[in-house]
């Protein structure tokens, strides 16, 4: 059996190792209740205060002004793409939003939304293949739209917003599944902000949806009754049962995020984690950045080779130095090694040693 | 710190504990991957056959006909009450379609569908307080309905259908998330079954869905992309990132039930075990059974005491037994014993213990 390797899934991802190895010590009897945190009713008191208490430590941890709920939904950020235009695209007289494309995400987002409206795509960066996030004038878009919608970073593409678009009154949501609480954001500038939980937050299955309030209450009468942000809002994200392991998950992953230091301290250590790595790929020939400088993700670093032969002997090898998981998206190919929050530097200067070394001898 | 009690609670409930433990045992490295299943990719081959696996395993223990597919869908049952309508109401013309009223569910499932068609409750138990099941003839159904659609086991109330109603061309749709694999079921008879995972199957947050073939492929087009029964179909459940964590559960789940002999031995079982607490109720004047006799469900077995007090007393001298979650759902007060697939007779004992050494202190 192989040890614990250094997953660079993008995923379901890796969790932090302190985090695991706590579900697996109380995974037979949670708070001392004598039963799992799986076999727990999501009524009882110890689960709603573990809801309460992983909303408050989030909101600690993002600053999170008072006017914004916390929410966690059924289905990942997939569903998002549905809930969003359900939710918000009523609020627009023609029931127009407003897309930027910036990835295969992004394009299934847009491509969603317009069963229930009108969508302008108002930047692509098809060109250039999405190896960096188109310019947006953010004075030009139409303000009777309902929302903007971006993909803060993109998984497959290695692409980033550095900063987000100042889009005034109209509300920006942003599908932050691969990037939430990987850097410090300024809340107040989001209408929502959703994210998958599992890459930077927990198991898969959920999505935390971060919203301010006034966008809650404007659904069309054909949303289902768990894709409204209003019900969920109203209900404390227990309408039904949730994935109550999935929250548990969270809760842990908030918590070691905090001793790190937070989000501020894990942000300058993803910066130094990315850097480390495009640090190798800029000093090589061999190897080939897939995105353009000035756009580079620090959370997901997909590379080149010069050759397919050379990608599988990469992927095989690096597995057997314990690295895996870093075979890039269909969509582009190549190498991709996803660093989300719980990649320590170690496995970080294991795969930078590890390029160097496949560099010399392939090279 | 208490030890491991007899969980009775209604769901999310106790899972077996070879389960548990196996989880436990193996929650960092998965199939000797070096990763834990929460952290596996669900595009990975070894989670591609822990779908599979699940599926023919699931297939064996129930004699699931060629003509069915077994989907995992977001959300639990509840996201069914929407799924189920938008998916189905549009084979009727007038976008009829029926339903039973057997207690709380059964009623938020009709309402929701309200949204998306002409819902015609075609028999209720409200009358009686939902405890038994209503007649219905089922020869006057309207045959341009989409489907019917039943509670086969009404968790508040401890109410089953004890045989299937026989709709003929008229598709059954049943919300079987409190008795799934609990007794033997012939399926040939069923459109669509769906139940939570959090009673006989796993974890929450993820429904189960059983479908007839042809009764895929008829979605309104303002279905979200991840409520359509088609596009979990022709992606295998995998159209985006399931909660990984809850299928692997479930498959361990199947895999004990198989070793407890399978779905015709476990309801052997439930019925002794439901029968011995059924007994101690009926041979006493201090307890009363919530339900008529000839309705009783085998998963769930609801009474009263003579007051509120003794009530209060019996779940507060139950928990110093190790006897956990027997409180009544607030609907109709009183105790309700949830025991699903995974009790043991050993629970059912002490509790049926427990019952008449408090009955002869209080009675």
């Amino acid at each position: 059996m192989t040890s614990r390797v250094f997953n660079f899934g993008a995923g379901p991802a890796m969790l932090p190792i302190p985090v695991m190895k706590k579900v697996q010590e109380e995974l037979l009897n949670f708070n001392g209740l004598g039963v799992s945190i799986v076999e727990l009713s999501h009524r009882s008191k110890d689960f709603q205060n573990l809801v309460d208490e992983t909303n408050a430590l989030f909101r600690k941890l993002t600053n999170l002004p008072d006017n914004y709920k916390v929410l966690y939904m059924h289905g990942g950020a997939q569903m998002q793409f549905s809930a969003v235009p359900l939710n918000l695209i009523g609020r627009s007289p023609g029931k127009k939003a407003l897309y930027v494309e910036t990835g295969n995400f992004a394009k299934q987002a847009h491509k969603e939304a317009a069963r229930y409206g009108d969508i302008n795509v108002v930047a692509s960066g098809a060109e250039t293949n999405f190896d960096r996030i188109p310019e947006l004038d953010a004075a030009t878009l139409d303000k009777d739209a309902a929302y903007l919608h971006i993909t803060s970073n993109n998984t497959i593409y290695g692409t980033c917003w550095r900063a987000l678009p100042e889009t005034g009154d109209l509300p920006l949501v942003i599908d932050a599944t691969s990037d939430i609480l990987s850097r410090v954001v300024d809340y107040s500038k989001v209408g929502i902000m959703y994210a998958s939980l599992q890459k930077n937050l927990g198991p898969s299955g959920v999505a935390m949806v971060v919203i301010r309030e006034d966008l809650m209450g404007h659904e069309l009468p054909e949303t289902p009754k768990l894709l409204s942000y209003k019900t969920a809002a109203d209900n404390n994200s227990l309408t039904n049962t949730v994935s109550t392991f999935a929250i548990y998950v969270v809760k842990l992953v908030l918590e070691w995020l905090e001793e790190q230091g937070g989000v501020a301290a894990i942000e300058e250590n993803n910066k130094k984690k990315a850097a480390r790595l495009y640090d190798v790929v800029d000093r090589s020939s061999f190897y080939k950045g897939a995105a353009h400088p000035d756009h580079r993700s620090i959370m997901n670093v997909p590379f080149h080779l010069p050759s397919d032969e050379l990608t599988a002997k990469f992927l095989k090898e690096a597995l057997d130095h314990g690295l895996y998981a870093l075979k890039g998206h269909r969509a582009i190919g190549g190498i991709r090694a996803s660093i989300y929050n719980p990649m320590p530097m170690e496995g970080i200067e294991s795969l930078a040693s590890f390029m160097k070394e496949f560099e010399k001898g392939n090279g």
